[in-house]
């Protein structure tokens, strides 16, 4: 029986959200022959304008080279619509006759479903295909995204762990992460000991004050003679204030239409840079902001990451006749297994890390954290411990 | 015969530093039976102190992982010898017998070399093995990790394109490089015609003002509806000072021993971030530094870069019976060829980019700049252009 699919993306791009569109794309050619496959362009922004591309007619060839291709390649959007927008996307999946509304995007994209599939009636089902750098998604063990951004982390602290060695001082590496701490933290994932880096790992999840800050670096240099830090750019302060929000100016702040305060790692990054300064002297100190470098890095992409998202596009269309939900990735027994969840369950929340990942201190991670993201990425490479 | 070679690294860490090691170490082994081969913890510093890591008893398959490790790993030092400090490492040298010292680094390393065979009779002869990311040194076609770091920058800007073709804006990506821009340009080696990122490239050889800045940027948005720029964290104003020099408050200057201003992508990042929403009020704009990530990034390393700084430790070893100076890789009848200079001749000197390869405006590159940094990299990664 042929049908109408329309598939979008929304929110930040990862290195594999096109291999979900893809693999809901030939999902649906196999098990529904001649059915219309529609991209929206721009996310919920592309049904609004009636603005699709026709993915019935790319060939599987050239639908694999647009899967391996990182970030958003249908292009992405922030837009959270209220009711009024709601409507006008409704009425345009009817317009084309639309029989499922797949929707790869994080938990802002899944509370945009909840809010469509309230608002329509029964002849079309709204499915939530889950995708974020953040791993911040309820009811999932993990994100597709995720394990691509945090072997480019890892990658980095590794390296940058080696260069510190040749050299010594201060290093910090700030890491996207608004609320959720698991992208900063993977950068200790290939850690074999405690002389490795990082030395520190900082948090959303853990409350942060500047001078805690030094009194670790101390006493890491003590140590090591070097620091190697993994800090978050979400790194709250005790009243849940973004501790980059108290740094800068007011009229800088920027929001988006989710209310989310943009954060660059930049202003945060200066303001560090100039706290170590000032209370270590002396001290050979770089901050760096790898912003939006690991989410969709192609230089270094997760072959797993790869296949999972695929099969979750799979796994959308084969599972959209029993109603709508969200696609959710748990770990059962060894394996990655897909399920379907309501809507409700996913829309708008957060997961945050659990508690047990993180050391009593709050600067580091247990072996049950560290166990996590070993299990996600891959083996450390091999690397020579330095002869200094 | 057996000799006594000292081997160390100085300046800044490369992806492919320890192979010129290795290749030194293994040469030295297979033609000089029986000889010691010593490598100095931290540069120099390791021989005032008699601080070594014996190479000779290190089996070759250790010393190939230690090879393949990036970063220096017998650790490095920015200190410039004075006259005393000279002294003291020529009878550091003299304690352990060296026949030769291959030092490792870019221009101030081989501007100490200079000053160390200047000062010392002909019993020992002093080898500069050539390595910077700058890829600044005269007489070189390339410098070995210049590659690693150039294919991180290119697989970064090819990356952050894709993303902001998913959500359009201003994209500012600052790379290290104080005088010279190659690094920065090699950003738009994967470019394959205007539509694509980096749509700016601003280097030190240009005079830079922010009010051009800011022409460009609304030219490219009106053109493309984004953009994409890479920057030198080295850019000028027309003064010939840093334009992060002249952003930043004097009492955070630090400079090295060389009298090297110690830049950091932050400060001018968040310069720019402001500049950008001053001038181009509601326009997404971001600003990432890349710093340390591109030079010794463990999970992107260019193969032939790899063999080139082997083949190069090889060559330093083979060549020192002739005497005294600097090994340099040129590019003839298409192929690299290494050939040893006089320390003179590269000590201390920069090499910028060619005229020619920059446009007249001083914004992009030309097809013989593009064709340069083509030849130095692999392929472009097969991307598929996004449908937005």
């Amino acid at each position: 029986m042929s049908k109408v699919f329309v598939i979008a993306q929304g929110g930040g791009p990862t290195a594999v959200i096109n291999q979900t569109v893809a693999g809901a794309a030939l999902a649906a050619r196999e098990r529904y022959p001649g059915s219309r496959i529609l991209g929206a362009r721009h996310g919920v922004r592309g049904i609004d304008r009636d603005d699709y591309v026709d993915l019935s007619t790319i060939s599987e060839t050239e639908l694999m080279r647009f899967a391996n291709t990182p970030n958003s390649g249908l292009g992405s959007t922030r837009d959270k619509p209220d009711a009024t927008y709601c409507q006008r996307v409704l009425a345009g999946l009817d317009k084309v006759g639309a029989s499922a509304f797949i929707y790869i995007g994080g938990n802002d994209t899944s509370g945009t479903l909840d809010l469509l599939d309230k608002s329509a009636g029964d002849h079309i089902h709204f499915i939530h295909a889950p995708k974020t750098i953040d791993n911040d998604l309820v009811e999932n063990d993990h994100t597709p995204g995720f394990m691509s951004a945090a072997l480019f982390v890892a990658n980095a602290f590794l390296s940058v762990d080696l260069d510190f060695r040749a050299m010594r001082g201060v290093y910090v590496g700030i890491v996207m992460g608004r609320h959720a701490g698991f992208l900063t933290a993977s950068a200790a994932a290939w850690r074999r000991d405690e002389t490795d880096g990082p030395h520190l790992v900082y948090v959303p999840e853990v409350p942060f004050t500047e001078g805690r800050l030094i009194d670790d670096i101390r006493a890491t240099l003590d140590k090591h003679g070097r620091c190697v830090i993994a800090m978050s750019e979400g790194v709250q302060t005790a009243d849940h204030k973004p501790l980059a929000e108290s740094l800068i100016p007011a009229h800088l702040h920027e929001r988006d239409a989710h209310g989310n305060l943009q954060l660059s790692g930049g202003d945060l990054g200066l303001a560090l840079q100039e706290a170590i300064k000032d209370d270590l002297p002396g001290v050979r100190a770089r901050v760096d902001t790898f912003g939006y470098l690991p989410r969709g890095f192609i230089g270094a992409i997760s072959a797993i990451d790869q296949a999972e998202a695929f099969a979750i596009g799979r796994f959308a269309v084969e599972s959209h006749e029993a109603g709508s939900g969200s696609v959710a990735q748990t770990y059962e027994d060894g394996r990655t297994v897909l399920r379907m969840v309501p809507l409700a369950a996913v829309a708008n929340r957060t997961k945050t890390m659990p508690a047990d990942f993180l050391t009593a201190e709050g600067n580091h991670l247990t072996e049950t954290g560290l166990a996590y993201f070993r299990r996600l990425l891959p083996p450390r490479p091999d690397a020579w411990t330095p002869f200094v």
